[in-house]
């Protein structure tokens, strides 16, 4: 199967304009076929107190409501997803902005209101992406760039942006063969959580568990190396964790981050 | 040849939400291939003014500055546009919301500066619709919803909305017959400007030449009508001007609105 890179990028990269102009040129270079997810950034909390919409939080979660749904579908959906594809398009990579509202691409359900109700916020089904569009789009080299935002019943709804990575990556692992990059704020997965330079370059599912029952892992990473074996499990080839600025090496096989298989 | 409904709504459906409601409802119930083309509405004066943004203007004309260019790419490419999106989807139509910057749909050049310098304005030539994508998703039952920007230089464009119509229909005039719907706020061309009644239902080219010589015409109909022609004399079949609660009459045979053909 051909390979394809399912790439997500967060604030560490979108806040600062000079990385991510470094990381799109990185990003239009590579040449196979491509997905790009953003997430939000600072801008939307700068331009939310603007605006005076406050950031709400119960038992310290951040909920959705619906001043702040408009405020995350203009910022995340309009500013920041169509400066990243002028910005490809200039750089000759045929960018296409979506949600998951644009052709039904990703739907999901309002999250349900158990102890906490989120608002606006959507959790997604594994079978919920337009797989055969989405398909078509890369074959003909068009780059598909997501805003973390999804939609159910009319609505638009918030999105975690590792997840609508994730839940793309197992969707379009029938027709390729996935590495998902998450760009993060180190190298990659620490051995020692004190040495930077002690970046794990592969990370094989019996090390894993090697490693987790020597504890060697700090909490912040966990989560992300649970996600990564679901990925895998549900059938992506490679999850890799590193650095936005070490894209183009981790998109080859030796590579600088952590890259998670099997 | 297959027919296509390119559509075009302003602030007068925007800015209500009842109308806007009955709209999407009304257009969603087009059977053949069709296009919606939104134009911004208040909502972006509004948060324009919130966020400190000052309306422009030189010689009377507006002015797009930086500012003003964050705002309407948010408001129009993210807010209005993303919630048209996800209404139609609720209506079980697979509308796709699309500015010209996306899989490069629309490029243009920024306005020359001549005697005012617009900012961040585009302008439109007739050969830059990527035709072949906007082609390939009418024969999927996607239905493209633009917002009025389109990009060139790695910068969204602001760019005015019945500009972005003509070119649209006048570039997929060589796959469909097309006819062009202007939503405005009359029934339709009034042979009498004080009878709302006298909508002139049928202007083929011969009649308007004999109105226009017994100076029948308002002036602010005028562009509209010069427009209307220039994009029949460019391959469109028809163009339509009526109000939008009239839209489903008005994809017919029998218009509530004024029919404007060769």
């Amino acid at each position: 199967m051909n390979r394809l890179f399912v790439i997500k990028i967060g604030g560490n990269v979108l806040d600062h304009p000079d990385a991510l102009e470094k990381f799109l040129h990185d990003f239009s270079s590579i040449k196979e076929p491509k997905v790009l997810i953003h997430g939000g950034g600072k801008i939307a909390t700068k331009i939310g107190n603007q605006l005076g919409i406050e950031s709400n939080y119960i038992q310290g979660r951040r909920i959705t409501d619906a001043a702040t749904l408009d405020l995350v579908t203009m910022v995340y959906g309009g500013l920041v997803n169509k400066q990243i594809v002028a910005s490809l398009q200039k750089l000759g990579c045929n960018a296409l902005g979506l949600t998951g509202a644009d052709a039904n691409m990703i739907k999901a359900v309002k999250r349900p209101v158990k102890d906490i109700d989120y608002g606006y916020v959507g959790d997604i089904k594994q079978d919920s992406v337009n797989t055969s569009l989405l398909y078509f789009l890369l074959k003909q080299n068009t780059v598909p760039v997501f805003a973390p935002l999804t939609h159910a019943d009319g609505k638009m709804l918030n999105t975690n942006a590792d997840t609508i990575a994730s839940v793309l990556s197992v969707a379009m692992s029938k027709h390729f063969d996935v590495r998902l990059i998450f760009c993060f704020e180190k190298k990659g997965v620490l051995q020692d959580v004190n040495d930077l330079d002690s970046v794990i370059r592969h990370l094989p599912r019996k090390l894993y568990e090697d490693l987790l029952g020597k504890k060697a892992f700090v909490d912040g990473i966990l989560p992300k190396l649970e996600n990564a074996y679901a990925a895998i499990h549900a059938g992506v080839k490679e999850v890799l964790i590193g650095e936005a600025s070490d894209l183009v090496k981790n998109t080859g096989q030796e590579t600088e981050g952590t890259l998670i298989t099997l």
